[in-house]
């Protein structure tokens, strides 16, 4: 089964490599790479059986065309599918996997592949660090977001009673497969989610690149070699920050932009279909830069072209843009202070001095938070 | 509460660093060192809170002496004691735990402390690798078994229905504390046990450490500079090989050396009384020589050496030692092709070609180890 192109799509292909010493692999972004996934599996891990982890709805779409091509490169595999949505990555969901692949013999050399979004990244990624300690794991990430973010850097996990990913691992993929195509059977309001993780490298540390998606937006919604462009960049950003701090001690913090805001809205909103993962993110970016202009760090047109932009791109920028119930300013305090991104009690906040320059900030007063979601919340 | 020294102690002390890179640790090795515990974990972890693992057992022996050691060292601290014995290595405890620790709300900068022997250590390494990710870890080995053996080299995981240790993650402690004083409360087949994993160190690659186990046997078993000695070469020789092959990927191989043969007699007995785990790898290792002197390989008289030492030290030898039923070759074959250690279907043992001269043997002939067994079971 091969997903539609886009009647502008081009062949249009590039490789990203995250260098990690002995753990260095190689993201593939491209049109139509799924076909093409077996072969570079073999190639890289000679002899290996595969387990496919998958979701209801992606099984449904891309499920047939990664089995051909791992049937094809002669890799023997089994699929487990897992229902579509946050609340597989569960212990129960992931107790379940695991005892299937233990089922299935399979060995350290032998791989697992996730073949879908974010949920099935992580979920099936801490699979794998795990089983005999760690066996080899395969991304091929199906949605805009897992090809930016969720698949590249190596964090997996599932969720506790006590909040999102506060299980988990560090765990390296060997090989991360970004079929471009098949974001064309994306919805669009998922597109757009995974966008706001694209803007946000522009905004960490490259002005340059935040204004070229503010020429070529529709251009990378469209499909072809402005989408690769756009998602080969990002993964560069991604890799260089992860390369540098693969266990989040330091700058790996800086890709948190608007992530503390974003999941304490996230949370607010019972992690939901009100509100998205990026559409949070992209509220919770436009509110750090925001906060940052409050605080006289960043000039307010900077927060005003970074608003300007993700509302042309279909995403939300503000609370009032979330549908239904007013949130509380307490709830949302203690939901920032419950992140895990909190360090020793104290808060800690991505903030910028303008787009492309953004800072960690430790030490944030609660107070100054809370005055400014008050505010927010009036907008 | 301090446990009673052994009459002929000395203030005998050493450390051993496991070197691996930024990941490099210490493990210090003495008698009464808990009473240091905390002072040690906050010089090299300022600031941190931590929650203390332990079992029923070791709680009413050294809690108490832990305990004060991080108050006095302004450690804030809770404990979370679990049942003793294999069967806490569960995904129910294991969540159970993770639970605990996220409702404390510790986060990465602080500590798990196990304090215990090997299911502990393994149980509560489990946990600090993958709550929020991985927290700091700090083991304080209770056990003759745990301090040679399972405190180093970074091995973490829990059981599951399908085989022992099938689920986990390699991550290394901040620190080790053996206290070789602890081992003065251990059952003398418990020291014993942990004894074999001991001469294990010689068998592999050190003549000289054998030949001095051979005369100083009794020293060792009697406490005092000779135990602290032999626990420091053992956990150098082990830091050797991990420093060298952290993730099990080549050369640590060698440390299953009897472990084949003794894990297949441990599930053989259902992981019982009737055997312990370093009793098995006594069997084990017997077997790994007599084997490798039956295919040629090795001088009879290295393997007769080796059952003259583990005899002598108290530990069985042959399968005829194990109480209760004969077991089956059947069973036994197919637990050993069970093994996790198993590549792609060929058998790999470790074997001798003599004392101090082992090899990681791969494809090995099924036949050849049915036919050896259905002898070793006549003997």
């Amino acid at each position: 089964m091969t997903a539609p192109l886009a009647a502008n799509v081009a062949a249009a292909e590039d490789t990203v490599t995250v260098a990690l010493g002995e753990r260095a692999y190689d993201i593939l972004i491209g049109d139509g790479l799924i076909h093409g996934a077996g072969a570079e599996i073999a190639a890289r891990l000679p002899g290996a059986r595969a387990v496919v982890v998958t979701d209801e709805t992606v099984a449904g779409l891309h499920l047939a065309a990664l089995r051909e091509s791992l049937a094809g490169a002669g890799i023997e595999n089994e699929v487990l599918t897992v229902a579509a949505g946050e609340a597989s990555k569960s212990f129960s969901v992931y107790q379940d996997l695991v005892g299937h692949v233990l089922e299935a013999r399979l060995e350290r050399g032998d791989v697992v592949v996730a073949l879908g979004g974010g949920v099935v990244g992580d979920l099936a990624g801490f699979v794998a660090a795990t089983v005999r300690r760690g066996m080899k794991f395969v991304q091929v990430p199906t949605t805009l977001l897992a090809q930016v973010d969720s698949s590249v850097g190596g964090k997996t996990g599932i969720n506790a009673p006590q909040g999102k990913n506060l299980v988990g691992a560090f765990y390296q993929p060997a090989l991360v497969v970004a079929d471009t195509a098949s974001l064309s059977t994306l919805p669009p309001r998922q597109f757009a989610s995974g966008y706001a993780e694209v803007v946000k490298y522009g905004l960490i540390d490259d002005p340059k690149f935040f204004g070229w998606l503010e020429r070529d937006r529709e251009a990378v919604f469209a499909g072809g070699q402005a989408r690769v462009s756009a998602i080969a960049t990002s993964c560069k950003a991604k890799a260089r920050v992860v390369a540098a701090d693969e266990r989040e001690g330091g700058v790996r913090a800086l890709l948190n932009l608007g992530h503390t805001f974003g999941h304490a809205l996230e949370g607010a909103t019972g992690f939901s279909d009100r509100l998205f993962h990026g559409e949070g993110v992209a509220i919770g970016m436009c509110q750090a830069f925001r906060f940052s202009a409050r605080m006289g760090l960043c000039p307010p047109a900077d927060a005003e072209r970074v608003e300007s932009h993700l509302k042309a791109a279909g995403l939300p920028t503000r609370i009032a843009d979330i549908p239904g119930d007013v949130l509380a300013v307490e709830r949302l305090m203690n939901l920032i202070a419950q992140d895990k991104k909190v360090t020793r009690g104290t808060l800690t906040f991505v903030l910028a001095r303008g787009i492309g320059k953004s800072f960690i900030a430790r030490d944030i007063a609660a107070d100054d938070i809370s005055a400014f979601l008050v505010d927010e919340l009036k907008k």
